[in-house]
């Protein structure tokens, strides 16, 4: 099932989409729902931010080719993480699928993308053990962890650097039924190719940070968890449109734009 | 005018606290309000947390004496932060005044209070100078930066250092009507002093944080800023009741237990 969160006439929505045509809802997938009569179709409605959640977790470095090669550019060399020690971004940076990423006019050339697989959790837990912890996910989305390397080496906080005013764009809905060894990671600059993975081959699974996680801390219906990225980047230029494909789920496409000064 | 959150038979709801007495309204401090003829007694509500934030924001090291102490415990040279670079805390460990705080079986001997100042946002805000910046707040009230100290030099992330669930308290009430230069932060454990510090002596303070910030940042109304903390807290054990007082605002409240294992 495709949850999507939608705007049409002015009313932002959740429903089921089937297709092209979207079945809207009254409620939420997290607290529940009824279905209504109302229809759409996907091309005439406002895609929206599928969730905004109450916390916003990211794993940060989680394959091993990106921790390589973040720390080869970085001319130091690489430690893996040892533990699922789980990150944070900010809601104020999320945009949905379609909207501008905005690169801030001060910021460097090294504007990059990273695609990621988004959990989107639909119920409350705590001590999950690594079997059951799936049992907490409603279902997946995409996340563009956009970043200006800059930043990231020289502040003490990834503020800037990953939570800048459009850096988090996510979605474009939330896909419930995904075979999670089956995903493939593609993202395209401008139609062309640029990085291909295994989205599962992390070095701590889904259910393993999930666990990690609920031995300090409550989960709640709508927290998402960002997991990572593989591969390398080029940098992107204002104009270029960014595809972050995850089979099975969909395509989150977003432009960039850089702000005059 | 001080707000507060509060549950009274069963339903959650924002007042004006006049001495004892709650005034009851519809709405909120944030997107707006009407009084209501109903009237609650202090003494007989549940406090709950002013106000969950969409992005939690926190300062970190912002007080002099503070990354002095922290940098000597740890043995190294103090580094004194060179630019305002905002940080993150996480909304599953907020609690209200008078919650406990639980400290996971597992954690060490130290875990340790930090008393701060909490700017609340009152006004959707970018591109605040340090002028004006003080004209998105709403008001101010306090929060308790928990911190298990073994966790925050081993792990990656601060996740379960300060963002256990309960290692943020925060409360009692958001005060509007705040002369900062005059502040006290005041902590006690058990009834006895252990801290005392000057609120308003940051190294950078609300407005140039706000304006900071706001470069590359949008504030939303109901986000909250923790500003850090001054002096070092003894550690903490099972039974301690630890009270963080800003003269002017108010008393935040919160025993510690112990998890049995």
């Amino acid at each position: 099932m495709r949850w999507i969160r939608f705007t049409a006439a002015g009313k932002t929505a959740y429903g089921i989409l089937e297709g092209e045509q979207i079945l809207e809802v009254a409620g939420d997938p997290f607290r529940g729902y009824e279905r209504t009569q109302r229809r759409h179709a996907l091309a005439q409605v406002k895609i929206e931010v599928p969730v905004i959640p109450g916390t916003f977790y990211c794993a940060g470095l989680n394959y091993t080719a990106h921790v390589i090669e973040q720390a080869q550019k970085r001319g130091v060399a690489p430690e893996l993480p040892k533990r699922p020690d789980i990150g944070y971004r900010a809601n104020n940076a999320l945009i949905a699928h379609g909207e501008t990423v905005v690169i801030p006019a001060d910021a460097s050339e090294k504007v990059q993308y990273e695609g990621e697989l988004v959990v989107v959790i639909g119920k409350e837990a705590k001590h999950l053990t690594e079997k059951d912890a799936l049992s907490a996910v409603l279902g997946y989305t995409i996340g563009n962890d956009v970043s200006e390397r800059t930043w990231q080496r020289s502040d003490r906080t990834l503020w800037r650097a990953k939570n800048t005013d459009t850096f988090k764009p996510m979605g474009p809905w939330i896909e419930t039924e995904v075979a999670l060894d089956a995903l493939e990671t593609v993202v395209r600059v401008n139609g062309r190719e640029t990085t291909r993975f295994a989205t599962n081959e992390m070095l701590f699974g889904v259910a393993t940070y999930l666990a990690a996680m609920t031995r300090y801390l409550t989960l709640h219906p709508g927290d998402v968890v960002w997991m990572g990225t593989d591969g390398a980047s080029p940098d992107l230029r204002s104009g270029d449109v960014v595809e972050v494909e995850i089979t099975g789920i969909g395509v989150l496409r977003n432009p960039f734009r850089r702000a005059s000064a």
